[in-house]
């Protein structure tokens, strides 16, 4: 099999249940039109998304990837989707795609055809981009208003906050505002000035000999491989937690990270323009610790 | 030709300046697949669109549509879309649906194919929803707060608000908390209580003996059918006016409308629960105005 290499899922809802998962997914030519104009993914980014890294053959973290896409998908009011037909098509395409070296799978979950009677659900597996640089010598990164002040998920779970949805206009938009200040990455604070997530990532600060990152409550997603790292630390007999964060806090840090599913641990040098301490033996040893998984 | 109807513009930048507009779009069917599963519009709702009602043969506001749509592209950093072609598809396809009844065109475009060369964009023709009744009885909504501040569009322009792109989810989202509420429709509220537009609509009020809209500034797109509105009004002899607007102020209005370019004017006859002055015979002739409107 060559990248990339697309699966598309039908029927994907648990309330059409499928016993033969060998069914429920066919290739697709990912260079040929797969989807219909009336797609609401297209027209109205409306649906949910993952994306899993999968490290020489070892596809990672696809539990809290599957779990996740389902509470995106229950804030949304989708149908559950069927987790054993998505493990099924992860399997089918790590089954066939080179064990050696990185690939991203990106499982996409959208409300379907405008009026139409189900949803619409596809695999899209492509090489990975080389993060080595990357993950060993760090990002700069700009602190951005979401415009949203602490708190406004809970009282507003319209807003979507908490799940990863398609709708992510602002997420590139801010992406391209980092590079406009000469940074590579940006980190999300809410309008009173805590600190959220990153527009692809999640954050993490060493303050006080601990790891701590901002609470995943509503407003935050609860990142995959925050999760993993913090996996990682506890056993190596490092303390963690989450907690509230404040820009003044996240600035005076001893180390800043993003975590995400592709890049890792990506240490931030430079936070607004202003040097951070850069720690570049934690960072080997922790993108090391995640590049090993076999889950 | 029959509906639905699409058409595919290729290539839409105006960086590629085309000479022969009747070669810059082709017919697709629209039952079969027309875009691949690397389209920024189904990845990352990565994109911006128009909506445009076709009353008896007479596409309605082209001009404000497509000088929005140039708009949102430009917030959005997208390359400037070719108007003599968006303009040349839609005459395309106003000659060839019938010239009675209402049409829907729905012009998408898209950043494209994820790491590709260029936009993608298409026109989608469809048979309107029947809105007489809703017309001539109104609809009942509720406010919701969108989360955001006042005045935070001018400090945060990565929050693209003035554009109207295809990350919606949080605007469908907010449609289906109203009918959980029990009623039809939503209006969005600034965190600190002013008015600022429905999900798919603009906000005009009459208080005082004048018709007034929320200030179409960063956070508020400038409505087509509004404007139509307005200057039908004021042709009439009706004073106009954009000034920020409260919720109270809404609430105590002498009368309510979302004006939006399919359902044109829909009286609000009850709000957040509570009944607000019915206006039939106004808004049966705003309405007969709007569908009159040749241009």
């Amino acid at each position: 099999m060559t990248l990339p290499f697309t699966l598309l899922l039908d029927p994907v809802s648990a309330d059409a249940p499928q016993t033969d998962f060998g069914d429920t997914f066919h290739e697709v030519d990912s260079s040929a039109p797969a989807l219909r104009v009336g797609e609401l993914s297209a027209q109205r980014g409306d649906g949910v998304f993952e994306t899993i890294g999968v490290v020489n053959g070892h596809p990672q973290a696809v539990g809290p990837h599957l779990a996740r896409l389902a509470n995106s998908a229950s804030i949304c009011e989708l149908p559950e989707p069927n987790t054993a037909q998505w493990q099924a098509a992860i399997a089918h395409v790590v089954d066939r795609v080179p064990h050696e070296g990185e690939i991203v799978l990106k499982l996409v979950y959208s409300r379907g055809v405008d009026s139409g009677p189900a949803p619409t659900a596809w695999l899209h597996a492509t090489a990975a981009p080389d993060f080595a640089a990357v993950r060993a010598g760090g990002i700069r990164a700009v602190t951005l208003d979401r415009g949203y002040p602490h708190g406004v998920a809970e009282q507003a779970p319209w807003l979507l906050m908490g799940a990863k949805t398609l709708s992510y206009a602002v997420n590139m938009a801010a992406l391209r505002e980092a590079r406009r200040r000469g940074a590579d990455d940006a980190i999300f604070l809410t309008h009173d000035g805590f600190v959220l997530e990153g527009p692809t990532s999640t954050v993490v600060l060493r303050t006080g000999g601990v790891y701590v990152s901002p609470v995943p409550s509503g407003a935050i997603l609860h990142g995959t491989t925050q999760q993993s790292a913090f996996e990682h630390l506890r056993a190596a007999g490092e303390r963690t937690e989450y907690r509230d964060v404040s820009v003044a806090e996240l600035r005076a840090a001893d180390a800043v990270w993003l975590l995400s599913s592709l890049r890792l641990a990506a240490q931030i040098t430079e936070l607004d323009g202003r040097p951070l301490p850069v720690e570049r033996e934690r960072t080997r040893a922790l993108n090391a610790a995640l590049l090993a998984r076999t889950v």
